[in-house]
C-alpha cells in the first residue's frame, strides 16, 4: 500500500485548524524560557461562534425543517428544490449576474464539501492545477488527494495595496503550460486581500484564452470592510465558460455548526458534482438546509453591525501587530484573517506555535499550511471577543520579544 | 476531458432513490394500457420518517447541541471526543468486541460519507474491488469514481433460506486473483437478507488467507426480525487486520435529516478517513453530532415495538408478493427492503417503473441500481404507512397484470 500510504502522509491534519488536541503533546521537550503568561485563553485557528453568534433565526428554521419532515430530511441531492429557488435568486443578485436554480447551483456539506465536489468533478489523475500561494490549505490537499499536479503561483501580498499580488505572468506561464483548474479563493485565505478589478479580469481572459476551467471560493465575500471594492468574476462579461463559485454561511454568519455551503456556475460542473454528491455525503444534512432561509435575508442592519465589529477587532489587532519590530502585515480588506510574517526566532515555526500554545494559552495555525514560502508566518482568525483577542496578541508580541532572535 | 466524460456518465444518478424529479418526466411516450389506479402515492425509494419518526429526544439532543455552541460547531474532525466515548462503548457490545474510541472510531455526514470515506482511504486506481451482485449501488460507484476495478461476486439470494448465497468459491478466485478490498452490506440491501455464520466465517478465513482489506456495512444490522440471528464480522477470533464497520442512525431510528453515520475498526484506516474527511466535508455536523447520544439509548422497548411494526408490513407484503404469479422473492431477515423479481412483463423495467409512478402513484428503485443481473427485480423500502404500503402494493399487483407478457 505504499502509494497510499504516501498520499495519505503528505494529507497531514495534525496542524489543521481544531486538530490540535491530536498534536504531539508532550511539552516537556519544548525549549522554553520563562514562566506562563495567564489571560483566557483564545483559539485564533477558527472564529469563536459563541463570540459571534449565528444569525438569528437559524435554529427556529432548522426546527421548521424538522416539523416538515421527510420532505426535508429527503431532498434531492442537489438540495431542496424552493430553497435553491430563493438561494439563486439571493446569489444571483449578490454576485452580479443571474443563477439558474435548477441547473447552476447545489447545496453542499460546508463549503468544504462544494470546493471537494468542485474539484473532483474537473480535475483527473496527473492533471495540472493552478494554486495560488498562500492560500487554504485544502486547495493543495485535494490536488494531492486527486493524484493531479500542483503548479504554484506567488501571490505577493507584501509588495502593495492597489492589488492582490498574483503574478499574473508565472499563472500565465502555467496556463500556457498546460494547467486546466485554477483553484483561488478571493477574499484570499489566509491573507484576507481582495484581488482587483484589474487583477480578476486578467484570470477571466487568461482563462477565457487557454480554455482552463476556473473555481473561485468566495467565502468571505460578504464581510467587505469600508471602502472596499469587491470584483465578482463571474459576472464580467468575459468570466469564464467553466466557472464555479463557492460561497457559505459557516464564517461570517457562524453557521458553520450546520455544515452548509453552496456552488453555483456551469451546468455540467453542478451536474458531475451532483452526481458525486450521491456517493460521497448524499445531501447537505435536509433539515439544517431549511437555515439557509435566513442566508441574505438577515434583520436591517445586523451584516453591518458585524462588519463593524470586526473591523473594529482587525484595527486593533494590526496595530498591535504593527508595533512589534520586524513583524510584516498587510492590512486585510475582507473576512477575519490576520496573517503577520513574524521575525527571526531562535525557534522552528512549529516550535513557536506549540509554545504559544503551552505558555501563553493562543492557539494559531503555522502559515506552512499555506504556502511552503510561508513557514514564518502564522494565521489568526480574529472573529472573536474583542478584549480576549487584544489581550490574546499582546501575550503573543510579549513571546515574540522572548524568542527572538 | 473525455475520460471524466466517461466517468461521470457512469455515475448517473438519475434513478437512484429521491433523484424521480430529475428524470425524463414526458409520460406523452409511455405505452400505457388502461386507466391510472387511485390511491395514496407511496415512495418506496427512501423510507418514510413520518410515518416512522426519528427517535424521541433527537431533536433536543440537537437544540442541546445549539446551546453548547462553538464547542460542538467545532468538533475534531472526526467528531466530539466524549461523544466517540459514550458511542464506542455502546457499539462495542452492539457488535460484540471493544471499539478503541480515540483511536478507532470516527463520525461522519451519514454512512454514505463513512463508505465513501473508507473506500478512497483504501483503493487505489486500478486497483481490483470484489463487490456482491446485488449490493447497493453506491459501492460500485465508488469503484468507479476512484479508477478501481471492481469485480463481481454473485450471491444467489434466491437459492435457499440458510444462507445469504454468497458464492464463496467465486470470493475465493477473485481474492486469489488480487482482489484489495472486499466491500459488502450485511444484512444485504436490497434484499434483506442476512449472511450466515459459515459465511462471516468463510469470509474471514479467505481475507487473512489473502491479505484483503474488509468494508462491512451493517446500516441495517439492529432492525433484525425474530428468530433470526446476526454474525459480526469483527467479533470474529479471526477478523481480518484491515477491517472496517459502518453503521448509523438514519434507517431504522430516521435519523437520516441530522446526517450521521459512524465507521469504527483500524486504527490506520481510521486516520486516513479522518485525513480526507477533512477536506471532503471537514466533519459531521457540530451540532447533529449531539444527536447521536439517543443512538443505542432509546426508551425501553422502543425498538422492539419498531421491529415489531416492521415484521407486521413485511409480512403482509411478502403475502401479496407471493400471490402474485411468477414472482420470486425472498423473506427478508433484516431491514425495511423488499427485492421481488418479477415476472417477465411486455415493458422494458424501466418503462415499468415510470409506469408504476404514472398510473399508481407507486415509486420503486430499479434492480439495475443493485446488479445488472436483476433487471427484473425492483426494490422497495417497507419502511412506510402499513396501509397505504399494503394498498400501493395491490396497485402493483394489479399494474404487474396488467402488463405481463
Amino acid at each position: 500500500m505504499t502509494s497510499l500510504d504516501e498520499k495519505f502522509r503528505k494529507l497531514g491534519t495534525d496542524n489543521a485548524p481544531g486538530q490540535e488536541v491530536r498534536q504531539n503533546n508532550n511539552n516537556a521537550e519544548l525549549p522554553l524560557t520563562g514562566e506562563s503568561l495567564p489571560g483566557i485563553a483564545v483559539d485564533f485557528s477558527h472564529g469563536d461562534v459563541d463570540a459571534f453568534e449565528p444569525t438569528p433565526g437559524a435554529f427556529e428554521h432548522f426546527s421548521e425543517g424538522v416539523n416538515i419532515g421527510g420532505k426535508r430530511a429527503y431532498t434531492e441531492y442537489r438540495g431542496d428544490g424552493k430553497i435553491r429557488e430563493t438561494l439563486a435568486a439571493s446569489l444571483g443578485a449578490f454576485t452580479g449576474a443571474p443563477v439558474a436554480s435548477q441547473r447552476q447551483l447545489i447545496l453542499t456539506p460546508g463549503s468544504q464539501g462544494a470546493l471537494f465536489l468542485a474539484m473532483a468533478a474537473t480535475i483527473s489523475a496527473g492533471d495540472k492545477v493552478a494554486i495560488v500561494q498562500p492560500d487554504y490549505f485544502a486547495n493543495r490537499k485535494v490536488v494531492e488527494f486527486l493524484d493531479a499536479e500542483m503548479v504554484p503561483v506567488q501571490m505577493n501580498y507584501l509588495s502593495g495595496e492597489q492589488h492582490a499580488g498574483l503574478d499574473l505572468s508565472q499563472l500565465e506561464a502555467g496556463f500556457k503550460n498546460g494547467v486546466k483548474v485554477f483553484v483561488f479563493s478571493n477574499p484570499n485565505n489566509p491573507t484576507g486581500v481582495i484581488y482587483s478589478a484589474e487583477e480578476i479580469d486578467a484570470i477571466a481572459q487568461l482563462a477565457a484564452r487557454y480554455g482552463v476551467t476556473v473555481i473561485v471560493d468566495q467565502l468571505y465575500s460578504r464581510l467587505l470592510y469600508s471602502n472596499e471594492r469587491y470584483t465578482h468574476l463571474r459576472a464580467l462579461p468575459g468570466a469564464p465558460e467553466n466557472l464555479i463559485t463557492i460561497m457559505g454561511p459557516s464564517k461570517t454568519e457562524s453557521l458553520s455548526g450546520y455544515r452548509l455551503g453552496v456552488a453555483f456556475g456551469s451546468e455540467k460542473i453542478i451536474n458531475r458534482m451532483e452526481k458525486l454528491q450521491a456517493i460521497v455525503s448524499l445531501r447537505a444534512g435536509g433539515y439544517s438546509q431549511s437555515v439557509l432561509q435566513t442566508w441574505f435575508a438577515e434583520p436591517a442592519g445586523w451584516m453591518e453591525e458585524r462588519i463593524r465589529q470586526h473591523q473594529a477587532i482587525r484595527d486593533d489587532l494590526l496595530n498591535l501587530f504593527s508595533n512589534i519590530d520586524g513583524v510584516a502585515i498587510r492590512r486585510p480588506q475582507a473576512g477575519s484573517y490576520l496573517f503577520p510574517r513574524l521575525p527571526a526566532l531562535r525557534l522552528k515555526e512549529e516550535e513557536f506555535v506549540r509554545i504559544l500554545r503551552h505558555q501563553a494559552q493562543v492557539i494559531v495555525t503555522p502559515g506552512s499550511e499555506f504556502s511552503p514560502h510561508a513557514t514564518q508566518s502564522v494565521r489568526l482568525n480574529f472573529s472573536q471577543d474583542h478584549q480576549a483577542a487584544v489581550k490574546a496578541v499582546e501575550r503573543m508580541a510579549e513571546l515574540i520579544e522572548r524568542y527572538r532572535k
